[in-house]
């Protein structure tokens, strides 16, 4: 099997990197080559920490046909906000039978990619999301990436459901996390960065706009996590709604890192050890609103007017942030509409999953 | 002409102070009486700054019948959402013809006000609302109260507005700084407070509760700011549907503050001298919220609803607000429900005023 890697953060080093030492041959694609010049130039990437050894990368491109003409799998590891662009390059490219899976889809990733694949495409691919990376990872310095830990079970789905136990058959020969989930609405509501993330950067707007540094996980306060488990509710109630029952933040972080003492959120926030010492962000239009707003927030308040929901911390979260960054998140961001999916009700949704 | 000052905060001292050492008779009622002892004690208050002289108070009471038993004039002075609990005090002890007057009303307090009065009282009492309290003054030390400016132009309405003429004439015996409008749908829409102090205080919400000082208007941030005039543009909104021409808050600050320099809003509130080194409160629960979101976002939102409006970023910050503190505005906050006006249509609203 061959794959390319798309996206050269540090979930797409780690995971090219750990393919290559697998066995695998792997094609690096990112759409910045500077930022990736290193491993151009050597065509290999150290990987240390859980996995130690040196990759081989067959190709090191940002030239998208060239990164996916040969492979079998196309592992998408940008920002979930750069899955529509990604997916616009991508489309004229592609082979039948070609995988592509969204490393994580996010909120409705893996049905967004889909409809851009098929506007631009005739060819019969398979569209899959992840509920997140398999890794904790960073990169270390150029050409350098410490893999701190892989997960054992991460939720999947493809786009219809009916392609998900071939796509993680395929998978799990590489890969055995990959755990099986009714649909895409499981994935994409697990999302749970959508609700952590946003609601401690509003919180702390102004001390991040005044460089004020903190915690952005130790320093979390009682009001902050409160607000996070009401949000969550939310989130929830939209599960519910759809018949499905979620993690609520507070069991994910027991489910995730077992370990974990805590009498509630807040507690259980300060006391896991994976949260130690992680800096918030040092300006507000960071990945923590840019991403998880347009491709979380946004996405799950359009599944909840589905069921006629009303969501208002959710709304406020939506309607502050684009005042602060002075943007308009619906313009490109998730809605029904702009994934293809206008004026579709809850039950037709449910039948295409 | 003989008054009553009920509040003895800083607005209630400098006002009563400031009535004794103009001559008329002053009686000064505070709910906890135990916060003013020394006054108590020595029935005196001094008064320094832009006023000086030693004043001689009547009474000081915590017996609200005994505090407005022979007075003409009832000015109220605490902070407005004690606005209620006082209404119903006062009620039973009302007499024909005494004139109240709220210093300021916020918004709908006159309103409010009235509705509790009428189900209490069977008494023809004068009610009006001021549009912000005429002193800019803080408590020095106990006895001690410091009168730092006097506003010249306090927006006032009576409510019904068929009773204002009267009452501003008897007040500019006293005053000559009130201005009439239309109604009380000025006044109450006026309320700058509202619309500056939550989101404020939303966004700096986990650096207070950590414990970060920071100064409430020298260190806004342009986001903030951004915000503040966004909230803001909802508010002007409301005004709008009801035929109202609003001042906003970046004009307010030029209006009230005439030297003050800046391109925009970010830049007067850092410029302007009255803000200098004003501390932000040590704590989420201060009036900046209790006070101001029942008895500011919240009427205006409820103005906004009776003309269809949706005011996404007012609805956030009162229901973000709400989950933070963990309390429900709406129970005992300015509803229209609340405060006699269920199911009023706003051309019936408009009728009453």
């Amino acid at each position: 099997m061959k794959i390319a890697v798309l996206g050269a953060g540090n979930g797409g080093q780690a995971m090219a990197g750990h393919f290559s030492l697998l066995g695998f041959k792997v094609n690096l694609y990112n759409r910045n080559i500077t930022k990736i010049r290193e491993i151009q130039n050597t065509k290999e990437i150290r990987v240390i920490g859980e996995i130690n050894g040196l990759a081989s990368i067959d190709m090191v491109t940002d030239d998208i046909e060239l990164a996916v003409r040969d492979v079998d799998l196309i592992m998408v590891t940008t920002t979930a906000d750069a899955h529509s662009d990604i997916a616009n390059k991508l489309a004229p490219f592609l082979r039948d039978n070609q995988i592509i899976v969204l490393n994580p889809g996010r909120t409705l990733g893996a049905i967004e990619f889909s409809h851009i694949i098929r506007k631009n495409s005739t060819k019969k691919v398979f569209i899959a999301e992840a509920q997140s990376l398999i890794y904790a990872c960073r990169i270390e310095k150029p050409g350098e990436v410490k893999i701190i830990g892989i997960k054992d079970r991460v939720f999947f789905s493809a786009f219809p459901s009916t392609d998900t136990d071939y796509v993680i058959e395929k998978l799990n020969a590489v890969y055995n996390c990959f755990i099986k989930v009714e649909n895409v609405l499981v994935t994409s509501l697990e999302n749970i960065g959508a609700i952590l993330h946003p609601a401690v950067v509003l919180l702390n707007a102004a001390a991040i706009e005044r460089g004020n540094l903190f915690y952005f996980y130790n320093d979390m306060t009682p009001s902050v996590s409160k607000f996070i488990s009401d949000l969550d509710r939310e989130r929830l109630m939209v599960g519910d709604s759809f018949g499905i029952k979620l993690h609520s933040v507070s069991d994910w972080v027991s489910y995730a890192y077992g370990k974990v003492k805590g009498e509630n959120l807040n507690e259980k926030m300060q006391n896991n050890p994976a949260y130690y010492k992680i800096q918030a962000p040092d300006k507000l239009n960071s990945r923590m609103l840019m991403e998880d707003i347009p491709t979380g927030v946004l996405p799950i308040i359009e599944l909840g007017k589905l069921c006629n929901l009303e969501l208002p911390l959710l709304n406020g979260v939506l309607h502050i942030t684009q005042s602060v960054l002075s943007c308009d998140f619906r313009l490109k961001g998730r809605t029904l509409e702009n994934i293809g999916l206008g004026n579709i009700s809850k039950e037709e949704l449910l039948k295409i999953l």
